[in-house]
C-alpha cells in the first residue's frame, strides 16, 4: 500500500485544522513597527555572485475555455511549472542547495528577515553554497490553475468544487509558530524577532496546496531540479517538511542529502520507500517548545515522536538519519520558523556542518552554468 | 471629475477582453525547448552587490472569520502589503529605479530571460542602478485578499461575488504581445525570442487585479516606495504602465522620474492632475507593429495616440514629456515585451540615457541603508 493513501493533501488540511481549533482565545497584535526598509541591515563586505537569477522546472499544457481563462478566445494553459530563483557565490563550488518553503510562505522566506538581518539564501552563498530557491508550484511566481474558480464564477460548477484557500490568522502565528504561549505573549527564552511580528505576517500570502492534484506535483518538480543541478541537498520546511523524502522517492539520482525542518509528521512510508530512503543521508530538524497547546498538532509531540520513529526504520535499514533538536544542540527558544529566528545564522551553521560532514561536497557532473555571454 | 470614472478596474478588463475577441484563430505552440536552467548564460564578470534582499510596503489588518481564513480561529490577516525585492551595486550611488511588472506576470519578468539571458534588473544593476522590484498587490508574492472566494465556496455569498482571475491563452499571447501576426508565427523582424516562447508563457500567472478596491492600492504602494527611498524613477509597464503617473498622482515627493512603457491609455487625466504631473519628467515607451490585429486594442493606435495627446497637454503645461517610438530610435521589431526582446539591452541603454539627461543622478537625502551587521 502506497503512503499517500493514509493522508491525502485534503487529509492532511483536515488534521491542520483540527490542531488550529484547539488554540488559545485571541488578544490584540503588537503595534506595527517602522517600514522594514529602513531596517534592512547592510552587509559589511560585498556578495559577489557568479550568477543571480531564475529559471523554471516543468510545466504543462492544458486547455482551458475563455470562461476559465477569464480573458480572450479558448486556448492552451501552462500549470504546474515551478519558478525557482538562484544565486551562485564566485568563489564556491559546494553542492548546490535546495531551499522549499513552508506553508503560506514564498521564497522570500530565506531572503531579509522580518527585523532585516541577513536571511538564509545570502548566508550560505556566503558560505560558499550556491543557493536555489523554488516557489512551490500553487503559491507565488510559480501561479496555481485557476480554471475551478472561474468556472464556480460563472455558475458552471458547484461552489463546493473549488478548493479551499488557508492563511492562519495573525494571532495563531504566535501559537501555530510557537513564538509564545498565547498570541503576543512571547516566551521568555523565544528566539523569534517578536517586534517584528507585523513585518513577518506580511510573508504569509494565500495557500492554494488544497487545489494541487494528487500525488502533489512539488515532489517531482524539486526531483526533476536536483537531477537538473546534478546533485544537490534538499532542504524543505513545515508544509514542504517532508517534500525532500517525496522528491527522492520519485527519483533519488539528484537528492544527495534531505533535509526535514519540523515537516507536517512521518508516518505513512512503507519497507521499500524506508529502504529507499536509507541510502541517502537525511537530516531532521526541530526547534524548541514542541509541546505548546495552540500549536499545530502536526508540528508537535506525536510529529516528533514518529520522525524518531521513521529514524528508527531508516537505521535498521542501515541508514544514515538523525534528529537534530535544536535544545539538544545547546540552542534554546528556538520557534518552528527555525530560519526566521534572531539565531539563525547558528542554526545554519549546524546543517552546514552535517552537510559538510555527510554529503559530498563537489558534483558528480560538470558546473550546470556552462554558457557564457 | 476624477478620471477614475472614466474607467473603473472592471471596465478595463471589459476592455481588455473586447479586444482580444477580435484576435485570430488558434494554431499550435511551438514545440518545448530544453529546460531553462541549461539555457542560463553566465556572465563574464561577478555581479558585485552591495545589499540584496527584500521588504515590504504597506499592509493594513482586516478581521476575518474561520471560513475565510480557511483554517483555524477568526482573526485578523494582513492584506494589501507589497513585496519588494532590490539589488544595490557595491559601486554606484545612482538614483534608484522601481521595476513595476504588467498583467498576469511578476518581478520575474526582470529577472533571466526565457532564453536565459540577462534580465533589466541585472543589467540595470550592472550600470551602477539601485533596482527596486515590486510584485503588484494581488500578484506573486504579494498575495491577495482570499476572503470572498471562501465565502462563495462556504454558499455565504452569492459565486458570482467573486472576482473574474485572468490568464491570456498561450496562443493569444502572440497577438497580443505583438510577437507575430498570427500564433505561432512571428514577424520577420521580431525581436522578441519566440524559440524560448515556451518558457515565456511560464512567467504567466493568474491576474487577480479585478479584486482589488478602487483606488488600485498599488499606486500608493509605489508613492511609499519612492518616498522611502527618498527619491526613485518609478517604471511600469502594460497593466502598470499608468502606474507611475498614478503614484505621481498620490504624492509627488518622492517620485523623480515616471516612465510608462505602452500604458493601457492615457485618457482620463483632469488639468490640474496634468498640470501636477508636469513638474516631473515623463517617458512613454512603445514597440513596432502598433497595429497588429490581434493585439489588445488598449496597446494599439488608439491607446498610442491617447498618450501622444497627454504629451502635448503636459508640454502645454510646461511640461517635459516625450514619446520613445523604438522605431524612431532604429530599433525595428520589437514586442509589447520590450524588456524581453532580444535587444532588451539596448532597450535599457536608452531608458538609462533618458534618465542620465532628465533625472538628477543623486538622490537628494542620504542613503536608505544607514544599518550595519
Amino acid at each position: 500500500m502506497r503512503y499517500r493513501t493514509f493522508m491525502s493533501p485534503r487529509e492532511r488540511v483536515a488534521r491542520l485544522c483540527l490542531g488550529s481549533l484547539l488554540a488559545t482565545s485571541l488578544v490584540a497584535v503588537t503595534p506595527a513597527i517602522a517600514q522594514s526598509l529602513q531596517d534592512v541591515k547592510v552587509p559589511k563586505t560585498p556578495l559577489v555572485l557568479k550568477s543571480w537569477g531564475s529559471f523554471y522546472v516543468g510545466g504543462e499544457s492544458v486547455a482551458r475555455t475563455t470562461t476559465e481563462l477569464g480573458l480572450g478566445l479558448p486556448g492552451n494553459l501552462t500549470i504546474n511549472q515551478m519558478y525557482v530563483q538562484f544565486m551562485v557565490p564566485k568563489d564556491g563550488n559546494r553542492v548546490p542547495v535546495v531551499l522549499s518553503h513552508g506553508g503560506t510562505l514564498t521564497g522570500k522566506v530565506w531572503e531579509t528577515q522580518p527585523d532585516g538581518r541577513m536571511g538564509w539564501a545570502e548566508y550560505f552563498v556566503r558560505k560558499g553554497y550556491p543557493i536555489y530557491m523554488p516557489e512551490q508550484i500553487s503559491r507565488g511566481r510559480s501561479g496555481f490553475d485557476h480554471a475551478t474558480y472561474n468556472n464556480v464564477r460563472a455558475g458552471i460548477v458547484p461552489f463546493s468544487s473549488q478548493a479551499n484557500i488557508i492563511k492562519l490568522s495573525n494571532e495563531q502565528a504566535w501559537t501555530h509558530f510557537r513564538f509564545g504561549p498565547t498570541p503576543g505573549v512571547p516566551f521568555a527564552d523565544t528566539q523569534f524577532p517578536v517586534a517584528a511580528i507585523d513585518e513577518f505576517v506580511k510573508q504569509a500570502i494565500p495557500d492554494l496546496n488544497p487545489s494541487l492534484p494528487d500525488p502533489n506535483p512539488n515532489w517531482k518538480g524539486l526531483s526533476d531540479l536536483a537531477l537538473e543541478l546534478k546533485g544537490a541537498v534538499v532542504i524543505g520546511h513545515s508544509e514542504s517538511g517532508r517534500y525532500p523524502l517525496e522528491a527522492a522517492l520519485v527519483n533519488p539520482a539528484g537528492t544527495k542529502g534531505l533535509i526535514a525542518i519540523e515537516p507536517g509528521d512521518c508516518v505513512g512510508y512503507t519497507d521499500p520507500q524506508v529502504a529507499s530512503l536509507a541510502k541517502l543521508p537525511i537530516l531532521f530538524v526541530w526547534g524548541d517548545h514542541i509541546d505548546t497547546p495552540g500549536s499545530i498538532l502536526a508540528h508537535g509531540p506525536a510529529s516528533f515522536a514518529s520522525c524518531l520513529d521513521l529514524i528508527d526504520r531508516l537505521k535498521a535499514e542501515g541508514g544514515n538519519a538523525r534528529m537534530l533538536h535544536l535544545p539538544d544542540a545547546g540552542l534554546h527558544g528556538n520557534s518552528h520558523m527555525v530560519m526566521t529566528d534572531k539565531n539563525s545564522d547558528r542554526v545554519a551553521d549546524l546543517l552546514i556542518s552535517w552537510i559538510e560532514k555527510n554529503v559530498s561536497k563537489r558534483r558528480s557532473g560538470g558546473h550546470h552554468h556552462h554558457h557564457h555571454h
